[in-house]
Formats: structure tokens, C-alpha cells, sequence
């Protein structure tokens, strides 16, 4: 009989559970064998609805970690024990596919990215959804096939529908900030069309609270707009919002100097359009996961292909620190409103003033 | 100083009202010289909004046609008097500029035709106005360029969006019906499209009374389908309707055997989109004239130029009869449920049965 | 554990291969346990990719159907032997999911229906992949949801994308014609949105041969239109074409007394669009399983679960045979120049003269 | 007989030459009596197309400030002479209509405004073409609306398509820079949508060229990108760009607390598409004229309107200096490389260090 993939879900929570079952269902090659939760309430919804199809149920890290047979764990649980959880997997040899960020903090990350190094015989990946959605991908494509020249200019942004609740306040407590949560995207994008070792020259960010003063608190923002220069002549820029009244609206400009691409430009939900008196309507994607559901499940595949098959994964894992890096810088622009900058070797350029 | 057409508008409703300020306003290279409307309301209008600039205005036809200098006529009273008018326009050596149709009986028509072809040094124009709209101008660019191979279906069609008053149902009265008075456009793209010299084969037409019951009565429908086969392998088929929800909706496709040009696709009134909260949201024009205005004013300074440099228009008169008889008959193919099948000579095949 | 459906799949050409992967690999709660085509190649697939987990290969019909524990039966082979295999399922007892159309014969189509109506505890259900497409649904939700007040006038094409090689010649062999092989679907969209007990007043077709002349041996034509009239005031007019440059262009419209709605007006592979010198581009599925993918892994998803829940289908089997009647009485107008009007009890009108 | 407005141009290169026809040929209550050139090249054009209609022409500007009956004054020539002829026209009592920007020089610009303050029974208008446009009209209107709620970001572009000849470096020249010749309408916009009385609290701009490397020895880029933070939470960010491949791309997106407008998010030279092997393409406005020609007619009809019924312009001049003072702040950062901060009455706030 054919090998099939024994991969174990940490953290069931809304995207863990999608994730779980996107390992049940949609991973032809993968068996959920186990899932770990420490909550009494997930572990409720996974004895429904994962346990009847053999899925063995955890409260306890440590003793999901020692499932028989366990070869690949997904951490899907809050971001702030991603890295924590993700190292000790990789010490226990498991393969890790580990959502994005790995942490809000640079130092947590490349704890990550050594533990990772030190088991090369490991597929760790980075959640990077993007990374599997086919108009990302053709676009990708495209760009290495040189159909826009060289790219020099990228706008991306990820912005969220408006809620009602205090979700979003809630979560900037652990979120490590609207650039660390949502532009994180966008910047893996910025480093996967302009190439992994672009070197980051300089850093600005400003952004306000529109609608949700109370992210201050958290020295958060509801809508932020970033700059990221890079050396080699290259600029991304980056916008993110927590108050789209349509939907979920991430779109991508890849901007070369023989052409441009753009990826989502125009927002559907599906195909239909509604003509009505009041004019001609679409309706938007409400979320991320209406957006990238068919992304996830790729991700899950191709995870599980790599790890089988031995092959590479399409991206590094030392990207996502990189990603980390740009992302909290940004962050520290937006809160002490200061352009950084870099040397070409990386280090931040101090002035005169700052250093007396 | 540079010579300039002196212009007079027949007829000041709606439409007429509009030709009258786009030859007074718009057309440089010509003078609304004068204006005739036999109604009070309607000179009411034009001594407030064209006699300042020195139109002389009329209540009697004859009166009209003998204002000194007066070279060229716009015909754009009610349809009943398009054709009388015109011929004694012709007869009175003006240029013509008639709005379509020319009549909705054939035979009228081709007196029309007679009487400019007896004075062939005039130029006599039907309005059409999308001969003068820029984007079926591209498409006719495109087709005779071969960007689409041999045109062989082409689909088109004329909705105007919903009125809650009686307009359409008052209108059915004199307009010859929803072929002859909608679709009448759409068939004259299939000439322009296919081919001036395309010889009808079959037509076919049914409809329904979806909103205006009334429209029965006049054996007119509020939604009409109408399919033309031409000799030599080419098809056309048109829907026109008087319910659009949204707005005026003229859509045309023509294609090819080697591709598709798509005019209208996505009815717009400006490039204004609105993300709210039901998703995004686009306003389409209102009517035909918010869609073709800078086509009207194209249509008024192209016959000026014609007549004043002596130029051919850029589709002849003949064409306008021809698009009469198609729309006739698809009108005919409504009402009698039947098929009407023609030779290549152009001759009704009449069934065996009906000759008896 | 949870109680798996036995699927077999019966023909393993390009459509057959798909469900038989989709069964295995894309629909969690059913097991490929078998499969059957006579073709050795087909067979040689099979033995690779499909037996390697568990799928027992069969080259004899008869035995297929006898393989332990089989429940539900996908027949998915050539058109020809839809009905005979579907018949001989069911008399086996076994549930199935039968490729459109059931058959390009009405007789042979109501023998199945007659065969599933006699064993009303199987499931019995027609490949119409759009039922599950998302966007085809969301339009029957607003549909039946009154946002476009009656549904009125129905517009819906099937366009393939142009082929250099003489495959839909050599397929129009069998295909019965491209109104029951393409419009098939387009009809089956009007009966759901204009309600399947919808009776057909009268059908109209024409077509020509634009590009494959030697599809008229076949009495067929590579750009087919037809009108269908319904009782009680609706209409639905179909195109299909087997020679669109650009790739697969279905597109729907559903027209009512209050609004309309668009299906996939404006074809597109994916959210990319190519900024360059000529212009901005975007690419088009290149075959009906571009678009539908996504379609069908949901069909093979919902026939499980209506199996194994013992809920009832989406739609009636009856439906599909309507959809060819309807189909069929195109193709004969087609073939014979003639309108064909029917009854409100739906026997075909015979004129006088054809009756004599 | 109907009193017009005695209108000279003064300026006949490409955006003169326009100005002059729109008001010889498109507003019908002016007359273009004069014209001014010092080129001999424009003046010949002008004799051939303009003296014959009885336009004046001169190569002495201040002879034509002097011709007979003058009451207005177009300044259309090379920015370097704008603000020096504005002030003059407005000296010798004429109205004025002059092409943005009044002038690169802060200094200079406030001389006009102090000029046009001294004589308030002049109009004295500012070239913003956009704000003639029926899109951006639409957005204001729906915007005062509230129907997006308060602005608060703001997202604009202005884009040019790459010219293969050095025209954009010699333009660079006396353009003052890619943010003060571009992205001046944007800011403009900003202004509009915001409030004319927004009181910006900072500026950062980069900068690359990506093409166009001679553009460095003007301080200058190809590509610019900018943000302005304005005291009050609103943030307007800005893209300019000379190398866009397909054609004029000037975007802008206001996004609200409420909901989102975005104006012209699909460049499109008409309502064309074609479908072909490679997909569907749509042509773009290849110049910033083939996309605002309307709202340049409108510019010239409204500035009459103004002057001969004495109402006020649409907007105050004071706007257009505002609009230089931020794009001459951006043009300062991107060449300092630093984040330039305003308190809220409007200084600069310079640091410490700086200061030293």
C-alpha cells in the first residue's frame, strides 16, 4: 500500500481546525493521525468532528508530540507559542509546517531558523499562503520569465473587513502589530519577486486609528501605510487596514520596467454580478479564507509532497525571518515615527544625534 | 473668414432639442441658422435657449425650409414625419441629416432613398449614432483589419432600463415596434460588421410581455429576441428589451473565426467603483443618450464636414433602408409566430401551403 | 469508524480519469474501490495511479459490478454507453452518478429514468456539473430569492476554445450535435431557474460551420443559436460554439421583471492581469474543466453524502431528460430549417401540409 | 445678441494648442480672439488653424495683453513663465486661466496668489484638470455625500507611459521634479477630498530610476512614491511613475471609515475588448490627455461660465500654492532622504541635531 504522511494539528482554534481538516480531507497523501489542543471547547469540536475518522485527540503538547508514528506536526495554535512549539517538534524530528510569523520577535525567529538548520534531513516550512495560490503564482511565473523586465516598484496591500466586535482590538494584544500580522504578506512578497537576499536600505511607516482608537493602547493602528527601499534600486510599498467595509481586499502590483502585474486588482467573491437600480454589484471575498481557502489546501499538499518525495520546499525558511525583520522594523518606524536605515551589510544606520 | 454650414434643426423634443444645442454649441464648423417645431411649448424652449445666439425660429415647415441661406436640415421630430420631412428637404436642395428610422414602412423608406439618390451632389445621412461612437469605431477598425478573422455571429442587443411611467407603452403606438425602434441599431452593426451587401437569408423573432402588458395591443413586447441568417455562412441575433433594472445596456459581440471583439461588456457611466458594505457597486448610464452623447455631437460635426468638403458620409443611405426591411421584418416573425425564409435574390420563400 | 461510500468508476478516459481521481483523492467520505474500462492504455493508467491504493482494476463491465461491496457506480465513459451501464447499475442496485446527457436519445433517457424510478431507494443523479458550481448557485439563491423580481429571459452559452486537431469532428460522430453535447447545460440552467416544470412552446435553432466544414456530415455546425419559448411568458436563447480564440466562454444571464444577473461575464483563469505594451491582457480558462473544476470535485462531494445521508439530490434525474428532449428538438430544428411549436400538453404542433 | 467671453491663449506648444481649440472650437460662450508664441513653428501652426477663424495672433506677450476687447488669459506656455504671466495678465485687469503648476517656487507661487488677492473682482483659476473630470466629480460629490464615511487614507498615482525618446529628461529640467510635475494632481485631490484647509504633519518620499538613469543629474527619478501625513488621522500616499507600458495609469482610491471609492481602478481607452489567442486585452489611454480630454473642455467652458455669470470656480487658488508647498516638501525628501515634519501651525520642525 502506498505511504501516506502521519501528520498531528497543534491548535484547533479557527485556522487550526482548517487546517485539520484540510489534512483529513483534502490531503489525499497525508493521514490526520493526531490533534492537540489545550482547550476543553476545541477538543469538543475535534472529538466530533476529527476523532470518528481515527484522529487521535490531545490536551497535553508534550504526549501529542509522542504519538506513535507521528511524522509532521502543523502549528496552527496562537502566534505566540508558534516558535516554542515548532522548536520542540523539530527536536522531537518532526517535519513542521509552522503558520505564519514564526514570532513577532527577530531573536525567537531565528532560534527557529537554527533549530531548523540543525536538522537538515527536516522539511520546515513557513505558512506563507500566498505562496500557494495559483495567481501568485502566475505571477511569480511571469516575473521570472521576464514578461514586465526587471521588477523595481511593489505595492501590496492586506486589508480586512471592518468588525463590529473588538476582535481586532483583542488580537493587537499578541499580534506584534498591523505590519507583523497583515503586511507580513505582503513583505514575503516584496522578497519573493524582487529575490530572497534583497537587502533592505531604508524603512518608513506612519498609519492612524480611524475607527479603532483603542489599538493605541497596544501602539497599534487600523490602517497603516509602509515604505521598504531596498538596495539595487528597488522600492515596495505597503498599506493595511482593519476597516474594509466591502470585504477582504489584498492586492498586488508588481511593477517592472517592461510591464506590470496585478494580482487581485478587483476584488470578486465569485462570478455572478447583480444588476439592480441601484447599478451593477459584486459581492467581495468577506475574509482571508474566502480568499485563499484553495491556497491552504494547497499548502497542506505540497507539505506533505516534500516531506514524502524529499523534495524542497518552494521557499526557505529563512525568508520568513527576513519577513520577520522587515515587518518589525516597520513597526518601530510606525511607533516612534522615525525613517530607519541600513548599511548595505544590514546594520541600522544610527545618527549622530542618537548615538550621543 | 471660414465658411460655416448654416444649419437648421427640424423638430425640438427630446432628442431634437439635443441636436439642436450640439449644432449650436459644438459643432465649430457650423451655425444653427434656424429651428422648427410646430409645438408652443417647444419654441417656448428653443426663444430661451437658441434665439439669443440668433436661430430664427419656426412653427411652419415650409416657413423653415425657405430661411434664407439655410443649407442643411436635421430631422428629428417624431419618426411618423421623419420621411416627409426629409424628402421635402431634399426637394428643397438641403442636406439632410434625418434620425433614424427614416420610416417604418419600407415603402416610405425607399422614397426617401429615391429622392436623395435623384440629387446626388446632397448628402443625406441617417443618424445612427453608434456609426460615430468611438469604441464600435475600434471595433470596425479591428474587424476590417482582420484582427478577428472572417466576422461570422454577432451578437447585439439595445435595453433601456425600466420607466414606471407609461413612456414606452405611449411610444409603441408610432414606433413600428421594438425591432424597428431598439434593435434597428443592432442591425445595422450586423450590416457594417458583415457586410453592407449581406443578403438575408431567414429571420425569426418571438417575445414576451414581461412588465408592460399593455404593449399587446399594439402587437409590441416589452422583450424581444430576433435571429437573422445571412447568405454565406453568417448569423446575427438580437434581444432588445424596455426592462433593464439598472440602465441602458447595449451590448455587441462579434465574432470572428479567429477572435472576438466584445463592445460594452461591462455597462459603466463613469470610472467611479464603490466598495460598501454589499460588496462593490458600479452606476450604468440611464439612457441611450448618457451612453451616446459624444457620439451625437461626432454624428453633427462629421455631416458638417461632409457637406462642407464635399466628402463621403461614412456609411450611405441605402443602408438605412436595408436595416428598415430586416427590423420589418423580424417585426412581422414576431407577430405571426412564423420563420420567414428569403432567397438569395432577396424574395419571400412562400410555403406551399400559404400560396394556396 | 466512520462508514465510507464504495465507488466505482466506470471509464477512465479524460473525464473518467478526473472523477476517478476525485472519488480517490477529493472526496473524504468515499472509497475508490474500483474502476472499469475496456481500454488497455486506459487500464495501464489506471494500474498506476489509481491500484496502488486499493482501486481494483476491471476490463469486463459485468464484473465490475460485482466487485464486493460496491455501492455506487460513476459512469463516466463515452457517450454511446451512458444509459446501457447506467441501466444495468441500477438493476445491480447500485447507485449512481451518470455523465451528462444520459443519452442523445430521449427513448434511451426515459428507459434510465424508468429504471431509477423503479428503485426510488438509490440514488440516481446526472452529471450537471454547473448545479455545483458556486457562482451558478449563488445566482439560483438570488434567483429564489426574488433580488431579480420573475426570472424572464435567459441568455447562456457554451463556448469551447478553438482546437487545431479534428477532435470535435471526429467527436461530433457521436456527440449527437452540439445543442445536446454543449447547450445541454445552458438548458438545464433555464429549467432550474425558470422551474423545471417549465413547458417549451415552440424551439428554433440555426448554426453554421465556420471553421469545420466537414462537421456538416454529421448534420453539425461549430456556432449553433437557438430560442426556446416557455409557456407562461419566458424565454431562453442559447449559443454554442466551438471555435472561441481565447479559450472556454460560458456565460449566463438571467434577466427578470426586477433585476439581472450575470455569470461569469467576464471569463478570466485566475485574479492576474498583464499590464504590457499592447495594452492590459488576461487569460481564459482553456477548457470546461478550467472553469469547473472546482464544480465537480463538489458533484462527486455531495453524490457521497447524499448516498450515505439518504438525503435527496440537488436536482431530478427527470430533469436531465427534459434537458435533452429540449436539446434534441434544437438539433432537428437545426437540421431541418424549421420552428417547431408545441402544445401546452407538449405534443408537437404539425402544420396542415406537413400533416397531409 | 449673446455677450462672449473675449478669451486669449498665450502658449501654443502640445497643451496650448489644445487649450486654444477647446476654446476656438469647444466652448460655445467664448471667442479665442488672441493667441501669443514667440516660436515662429507655433505661430505657423496657429496661422493655419486658428487666424482663420479670426483669432489674433501675436509674438509679443504684452502686445497681446493689450489686443482689443481681451478679457481673459489662458497661461499655457512652459512653467517656467507661468507665474510671470499670470501676474502680468492679472495686472493688466485680464481673468485668469493657468496651467498647473503656477510655478515650482513656493516663492513665486504665493506672488500670484497675491496678485490674484489684490484684484478679487478677477478669476483667477489653476489648471487642476481632474477637477473637471466627471469621475473625480462623482467621487466628490459622493464623498460630501458621506457615503463613505470620513476619508482617511487616500491613495493616488499618476503614471506615464515609457517614451522610448529623452523627452522626460529634458522635461526634468524645468518640470521641478517628478512629485511637483505628477503627483501635484494627487495631491490636489488630497486636498479636495480631505479639506482644503488640511494641515500636513509630515512628508516622506523615495525614489529609483529604474529606466531613466540621466533623470539623477536633474535630482529627479522615474519612479517616486510618497506619503503625506496630514494632523487630524489622514494619510495620503502617492505613486508617480514615467515608464508605465501600457498607458496613462493615474488611479486614486479614497477610503473612508465607511467604505472605499476608487476612481478609474481599470485604465481603458474605450469600451472595447478583444479576445483573442492570448486572452482578452483592452486598450489604455496612451496620454494623460487621451484620459481627461473631457475634463479639459470642462475646465474651459466652466472658467468662462465663471467669469461672464460671476460665479465663483470651483475651487480656490489658494489650493493650487498649497499643492506646490507639499510637492515641493516631497521633492525635498526624496532628494535629503529624510522625513520632514510640520508642527500644526505649519513649520518645520528641524531636530536638534539639524539645527547644531
Amino acid at each position: 500500500m502506498v505511504r501516506k504522511l502521519q501528520v498531528g494539528v497543534s491548535g484547533l482554534g479557527r485556522m487550526g481546525a482548517r487546517h485539520a481538516l484540510h489534512f483529513l480531507e483534502r490531503t489525499p497523501r497525508a493521514d490526520l493521525v493526531a490533534a492537540f489542543d489545550p482547550d476543553e471547547k476545541a477538543l469538543a469540536w475535534a472529538k466530533d468532528r476529527l476523532a470518528p475518522f481515527g484522529t487521535k485527540l490531545y490536551n497535553d503538547y508534550d504526549e501529542f508530540l509522542k504519538h506513535p508514528g507521528l511524522e509532521a506536526v502543523v502549528v496552527a495554535g496562537i502566534t505566540t507559542q508558534h516558535a516554542a512549539q515548532a522548536v520542540r517538534a523539530i527536536e522531537a524530528d518532526k517535519h513542521v509546517l509552522c503558520e505564519k510569523p514564526l514570532s513577532t520577535s527577530i531573536d525567537v525567529c531565528e532560534n527557529v531558523l537554527k533549530a531548523a538548520q540543525a536538522k537538515p534531513h527536516l522539511t520546515v516550512m513557513c505558512g506563507f499562503s500566498r505562496r500557494f495560490d495559483a495567481s501568485y503564482r502566475d505571477a511569480a511565473r511571469r516575473v521570472q520569465n521576464g514578461d514586465i523586465g526587471r521588477p523595481s516598484i511593489l505595492r501590496s496591500q492586506t486589508c480586512d473587513k471592518h468588525r463590529d466586535d473588538d476582535y481586532f482590538v483583542q488580537y493587537a494584544k499578541f499580534s506584534g502589530g498591523i505590519f507583523v500580522d497583515a503586511n507580513i504578506h505582503d513583505i514575503d512578497l516584496a522578497l519573493w519577486y524582487f529575490g530572497q537576499d534583497s537587502v533592505v536600505k531604508s524603512v518608513t511607516a506612519v498609519g492612524i486609528n480611524a475607527r479603532l482608537a483603542e489599538l493605541e493602547r497596544y501602539q497599534d493602528v487600523d490602517n497603516g501605510i509602509g515604505i521598504v527601499e531596498f538596495y539595487g534600486g528597488k522600492i515596495a510599498y505597503f498599506y493595511a487596514s482593519r476597516m474594509m467595509a466591502a470585504g477582504q481586499e489584498d492586492t498586488t502590483e508588481i511593477i517592472g520596467t517592461h510591464g506590470k502585474i496585478v494580482v487581485n486588482g478587483n476584488p470578486q467573491q465569485n462570478l455572478v454580478s447583480l444588476h439592480e437600480s441601484t447599478g451593477i454589484r459584486k459581492d467581495v471575498p468577506q475574509t482571508y479564507y474566502d480568499r485563499f481557502e484553495h491556497a491552504f489546501v494547497t499548502e497542506s499538499n505540497e507539505f506533505t509532497e516534500c516531506v514524502l518525495d524529499g523534495t524542497k520546499p518552494p521557499f526557505e525558511l529563512a525568508g520568513a525571518v527576513a519577513a520577520v525583520k522587515i515587518a518589525s522594523a516597520l513597526q518601530k518606524s510606525l511607533v516612534t515615527g522615525k525613517k530607519i536605515e541600513y548599511s548595505e551589510s544590514g546594520e541600522e544606520i544610527v545618527s549622530e544625534k542618537a548615538r550621543l
